[in-house]
């Protein structure tokens, strides 16, 4: 169901591909890391002013973004790393990531969720080089193998390079029943280890997520994508008229301008939002699953995704920098300003964080509640608190 | 069981008195507050630095010693009212109490609990004023109606006026069979509201608590006490020359003038600590108790007492100026820095307490508790978080 100027604007771009054979060559390898998120779930110490992604969550001394280029580097060159963020957090990128000049920070007007983002990343890229593939990474993953990541990341590329009319996903083989993630039903057989998606679904709850792992079909959702800038562009055009404006389109000899700031703007202003899964995945009938196993990937959303890879206490408390003297208390994950004494008694399966000006403490079984919990503090408090 | 020192120093000082008709004015009136305690049972709002004495604990706008000096007004003149402190809290006081001069702090050197700060205020005041009758204050009561106390304490300083010779104490009766408090068993009746004292008993648990109540022959012990220099002097003489140094005795001449800090630095160096309770009022046979009632008594020692004298909301919480957000959750004592918020689900009956550098989460139950776990991070951190 397209509107008739999405119609329209698809011809319209059809007529323009000229079917070129691609380079081959990494320099066509091009990476947008999404670092705009807000990171609602691990308030207080995730802030609108200082989102998760920028933050040392797991005192390595970086934060989830500076891991997150790290893991990119010699498999994509520097300069074809975009960064895709909110205006607000502009300041920031810059002095996390010096090494990326400002030309490769793109700055989203508006929160519009992960569609529109990607529908202007791959304007934009395609502006610069017409055979651009695009990997598309979240700065939230944590991943513990990195080398087998990195191997993986290339044969992504090398797969779309050849299957230039993919839509590629990225699926981690399941190590256990979790409820945070979306999964990634496999279809028919391809190749080794790539595969044709049947469905996506959403977070499951834990019995189907056990129906999921028995299956052996399903697989981690990681968000993260491969596609060429033409084939996300035709899919966008072909299923997401509604949720993406076909506006993008008419763009060309604006990206890369000084008229484009100015052109994103007007776009994001009247766009709706909407996730790239919802808006183009769900729909098109040309994506692909590399199913990936032992890369050691987690999706740090939540408490409870950061109580899972943390080093435990024998207690099975998790104790982030502060000290913490924990009496007849169990599995909680602790998370204060560094250096700060907590002293906790008769709590089991709590998550308490504490920031300078908030304190939460509740039970880690409601993690997925705190979006709803910060939601209320903003409809009170505006933005003093977030 | 006096040491033969003791003994000496008693006929030494009983060589001295010159038994003098008291001018029975209010000139004689005196009173000495102690302020000095840590408050630890109060952590980590209470700290090492800004004891709870000095702390708006209720919101009042003025500090507990403030309310307490306030108490006073018009029935001790102001230049007859002493502080009794730590030397690292002179400038609080100083700052708290303007109207106080600094000859009217005495800054004890090191923490010896009450006995030899009693006896210390007793010889300096008596060398002021050989005919002074003091009164004792702990500056941790909350007192809910003023005029009714203040009424007590002049029948108090009347009575002692009129008997010369006898320790009298200021025992409230009980509403309710708290477990936190010491109380005072009476004797017989001597007239009106005063009785002799039976036995001082410590803390019971609540099955004894009951009983006190039941039995009517019980009060609570608030710590406030009435005496005369002399009589006070000669009872420590009597009954505490292992608790309380005899050497204070020796200080003739001495107290008032520039040597006293000197002087008052050796005893407390060599000084076993003691409170005067035990030192003297447990075996002293001259004890007598004012019955007070309805005068809206308590003793902000803990969190529990803070939580029993607060407002609450609709489900039992009480909330410290921190903006709260208390999700299935009852009973709570929630105190944090102004402004703070705070987000609690799931949790009953817990003090929750915040300060810039420590953060406290213990069931209501464990109030007594927190004193052993202050000292366990004081053996471990030192004075850092105290």
């Amino acid at each position: 169901m397209h509107c008739v100027r999405g119609k329209i604007a698809i011809l319209a771009y059809q007529l323009k591909i000229t079917k070129k054979k691609p380079k081959m060559t990494e320099n066509n390898r091009y990476c947008v890391i999404l670092c705009g998120g807000c990171g609602s779930r691990l308030w207080p110490k995730s802030r609108i002013q200082m989102p998760k992604q920028f933050i040392d969550f797991l005192g390595t001394g970086q934060s989830l973004l500076q891991l997150t280029v790290a893991r990119l580097k010699g498999i994509i060159p520097q300069e074809n790393i975009f960064m895709l963020t909110q205006t607000e957090y502009a300041e920031i990128v810059k002095q996390q990531v010096p090494e990326i000049s400002e030309s490769q920070i793109l700055l989203e007007p508006a929160r519009r969720r992960t569609a529109p983002g990607n529908a202007w990343a791959a304007y934009h890229i395609k502006a610069i080089n017409p055979d651009a593939k695009i990997m598309v990474a979240p700065c939230d993953n944590i991943i513990l193998r990195v080398d087998e990541f990195r191997q993986s990341v290339v044969k992504a590329f090398e797969f779309i390079e050849q299957n230039d009319d993919t839509l590629l996903t990225f699926g981690v083989k399941p190590t256990h029943p979790e409820t945070r993630y979306g999964y990634i039903q496999q279809g028919k057989e391809i190749d080794g280890e790539f595969a044709t998606v049947k469905t996506f679904t959403e977070k499951p709850d834990l019995e189907l997520a056990k129906v999921f792992i028995d299956s052996g079909e399903f697989y981690w959702n990681t968000g993260i994508f491969f596609w060429s800038a033409d084939t996300i562009i035709k899919a966008l055009l072909e299923n997401a008229s509604v949720e993406v404006s076909p506006k993008f389109a008419e763009g060309e000899g604006i990206y890369g301008t000084e008229r484009e700031t100015e052109f994103i703007k007007e776009i994001y202003e009247v766009s709706p939002s909407a996730s790239i899964d919802y808006a183009v995945l769900d729909k098109a009938d040309n994506v692909t699953v590399l199913r990936v196993e032992g890369i050691g990937w987690t999706d740090l959303g939540t408490w409870g995704a950061l109580y899972d890879v943390s080093p435990k206490t024998r207690e099975g408390n998790v104790v982030q920098r502060a000290k913490a003297m924990m009496v007849n208390s169990r599995n909680n994950v602790v998370s204060v300003k560094s250096d700060k004494l907590v002293i906790v008694s008769g709590l089991d399966d709590y998550i308490i964080a504490d920031s300078d000006n908030a304190l939460l403490i509740v039970p880690r079984s409601e993690e997925q509640k705190i979006r709803n919990y910060v939601r209320e503090v903003k409809a009170v408090h505006g933005d003093k608190y977030l």
